[in-house]
């Protein structure tokens, strides 16, 4: 099937993904009254008093903004934010189908860091959360963080979707493989939003030490390979990851740390490993070669190379790491208990519950399919159980 | 029926009155595929290639932004943003169900006027239109008419949609007591956004000669009685009123310039108004007291005063001046054209569909009821067919 002449038939076809809907219906004047003036004085006035009381009367219960700047959309680089709507939409719409989050659509006029940030923390009044989503980094890093005093969970899930979705992998890879976390080895090609919040969420960044084991080793590579403090090209965020990551310093290409190594993570370009490098890994290597539309080396080239785990973004083969297993759960984890946040804590819960959402984990199987809409309610249930408030 | 208290239930129950629903489904790898990665990239492109694409591809087709800063709600006055939320939700309820715009309520943390007008700006993208609601004057005036350059229409729904409906019931009123829109005089109570919009439509300021005869006299009064040059305590927008107000420049309260007048329009406070100021007024006078909840003066009493039409703001009598007949129909058929601004001529147009929706007017029947749903549909096509790109 080729999905762009059928997606574009699709958008053409609805003119919008997503709609709204009434769920008051207007048949006669009670109606009117009930569901405006005069009658909606009363829950005006009642929020007025107590602003909480928005969370039970109003939208702001269940919905949740998905707010993008267009600048680093999918594999399509800085499209903006009219280009990047049917993305915005897609994921709204997924928030609807697996976890009946309400989810609408903000593609912001801006690239400015200050004025993001002055327009979230704007129209946040009317929401239980925030999604950002395809905000270029180093700016995404500073947005989300700065967000963080807003009272209502600010995510950004390019960063910890797709690093809870990679932990879970994992951990399912360490089991089927028999392995620990703390005795991994990992080289993470891609030191975007994605590379860096894996390498933290790998590496227990920022989490009191009894959440999670860290990985042993973490080697964080750009397009000029590792990054190690030897390096005079570095920016602010790249310098910073070093306190985490590379502790032996090493330089080299990609394909040179992968030597030895026992997890390869890709979240750049694709088509950068062959056979030859697998077989430099360490035996019964995990491969997550997340690059698209082309991985960064063909499933079936990583497995002649000895690799036990193979893992790709995309859906034709197994083990598809999809941000959708987790977000749609996470907010609605979230907005269940009133989260004011998404800490630490919660993520790496999340992380094993869809983790542990495969009963038998085998070397095809780490994760569980993006179809499998169960998958949301544990994940939502392990959010709930972790936060505090 | 105690409004306040089923409202304040529903609201309980509902939790928000609006919500998102899908347009496809997910129920197949090939579903998600074409909703979201990787066929979604396609319409991504083509809206990359040409932004106007995003009209037909994406929520930008049917969606409008109702957006307010809570600082006129109703007869509550500045609430804030969350409080001010079940009015916004209710209006969007009222756009998907008279007209299927989805709407979406978007409350602003700000009550500063340049940031307001960024924040529209910002978050335009995503949106064919923007209903303004509920802010105040003088601000409401200054920002939607900054706004009119964004490519969309803006529209301050509490000045035009008030002003369109108003004229509606006037024309009506003209044709059942043999008058013509030339010979009134008018007086208003009220010199917020509501009446000086009415006053400027019916003065057809701004407008070309030929789209409508303009009232003869109105006269526009505030707490301090009418307007006229000799006060000094006017603000800018109050003096820039005598330019299409108070021609003989008439001075005294509300009652004495209402004396011989044939028009009495109320939005402001109620109860100002008895028996013997009717009285006053030219033989058969029109009354439209639509202070809420408590009229200007009671219906009974206007009539037992001489006044031949009497309408209000409420359900509860007959000729209710309800915005709801205007603002859904106007976002339908600026949508439909992909208009970029609702122009004067659109809004005169609007106003005889509404008289003209009403077969046989009587005195008691001056204008559409608010449950009668075709209304806006014929709102809509006479919005079509009176826009000019």
């Amino acid at each position: 099937m080729d999905y762009g002449k059928e997606s574009l038939a699709a958008h053409e076809a609805l003119g919008g993904k997503i709609e709204i809907s009434s769920k008051m219906k207007i048949e006669t004047t009670d109606d009117l009254s009930i569901a405006y003036t005069p009658g909606v004085a009363a829950p005006c006035l009642a929020i007025a008093e107590d602003k909480e009381k928005a969370r039970t009367l109003t939208i702001k219960k269940n919905t949740v903004a998905v707010i993008s700047d267009g600048s680093a959309v999918l594999g399509l680089g800085n499209i903006g934010p009219e280009a990047a709507l049917p993305v915005m939409e897609g994921k709204c719409l997924l928030f609807k189908e697996y976890a009946d989050v309400d989810a609408f659509p903000l593609c912001l006029d801006t690239q400015d860091t200050e004025e993001i940030i002055e327009t979230v923390r704007r129209v946040a009044p009317v929401f239980g959360g925030v999604n950002l989503e395809d905000i270029s980094a180093p700016r995404c890093f500073e947005i989300e963080s700065r967000l963080q005093d807003l009272g209502i969970p600010v995510f950004h899930d390019d960063q910890h979707g797709t690093a809870i979705v990679l932990l879970a992998a994992l951990i399912n890879s360490c089991r089927v493989t028999g392995r620990k976390l703390a005795d991994l080895k990992v080289v993470i090609n891609g030191s975007g939003s994605a590379g860096i919040a894996i390498a933290k969420l790998l590496r227990c960044v920022g989490q009191d030490e009894n959440i999670c084991e860290p990985c042993g080793e973490v080697i964080l590579c750009d397009r000029k390979g590792a990054i190690h403090a030897g390096r005079e090209d570095l920016n602010e965020t790249k310098v910073a990851t070093l306190a985490f990551s590379n502790p032996r310093g090493l330089s080299g290409t990609v394909q040179e740390v992968l030597v030895g190594a026992d997890v390869f993570i890709g979240v750049s370009s694709g088509n950068i490993l062959d056979q030859a490098n697998i077989e430099s890994m360490a035996d019964s290597a995990i491969v997550f070669a997340m690059a698209n539309p082309d991985p960064e080396i063909c499933p079936h080239e990583a497995k002649a190379g000895g690799a036990a785990v193979v893992g790709t973004g995309r859906s034709d083969f197994s083990n598809q790491v999809n941000n959708v297993l987790a977000f749609p759960g996470i907010f609605r984890g979230a907005l269940d208990v009133g989260a004011k946040a998404i800490t630490p804590k919660m993520k790496v819960a999340a992380a094993y519950a869809l983790a542990n959402a495969v009963e038998n984990p085998t070397k095809d199987k780490v994760i569980p399919s993006p179809l499998e809409r169960d998958v949301a309610d544990k994940v939502a249930t392990a959010i709930k159980e972790s936060y505090v408030e």
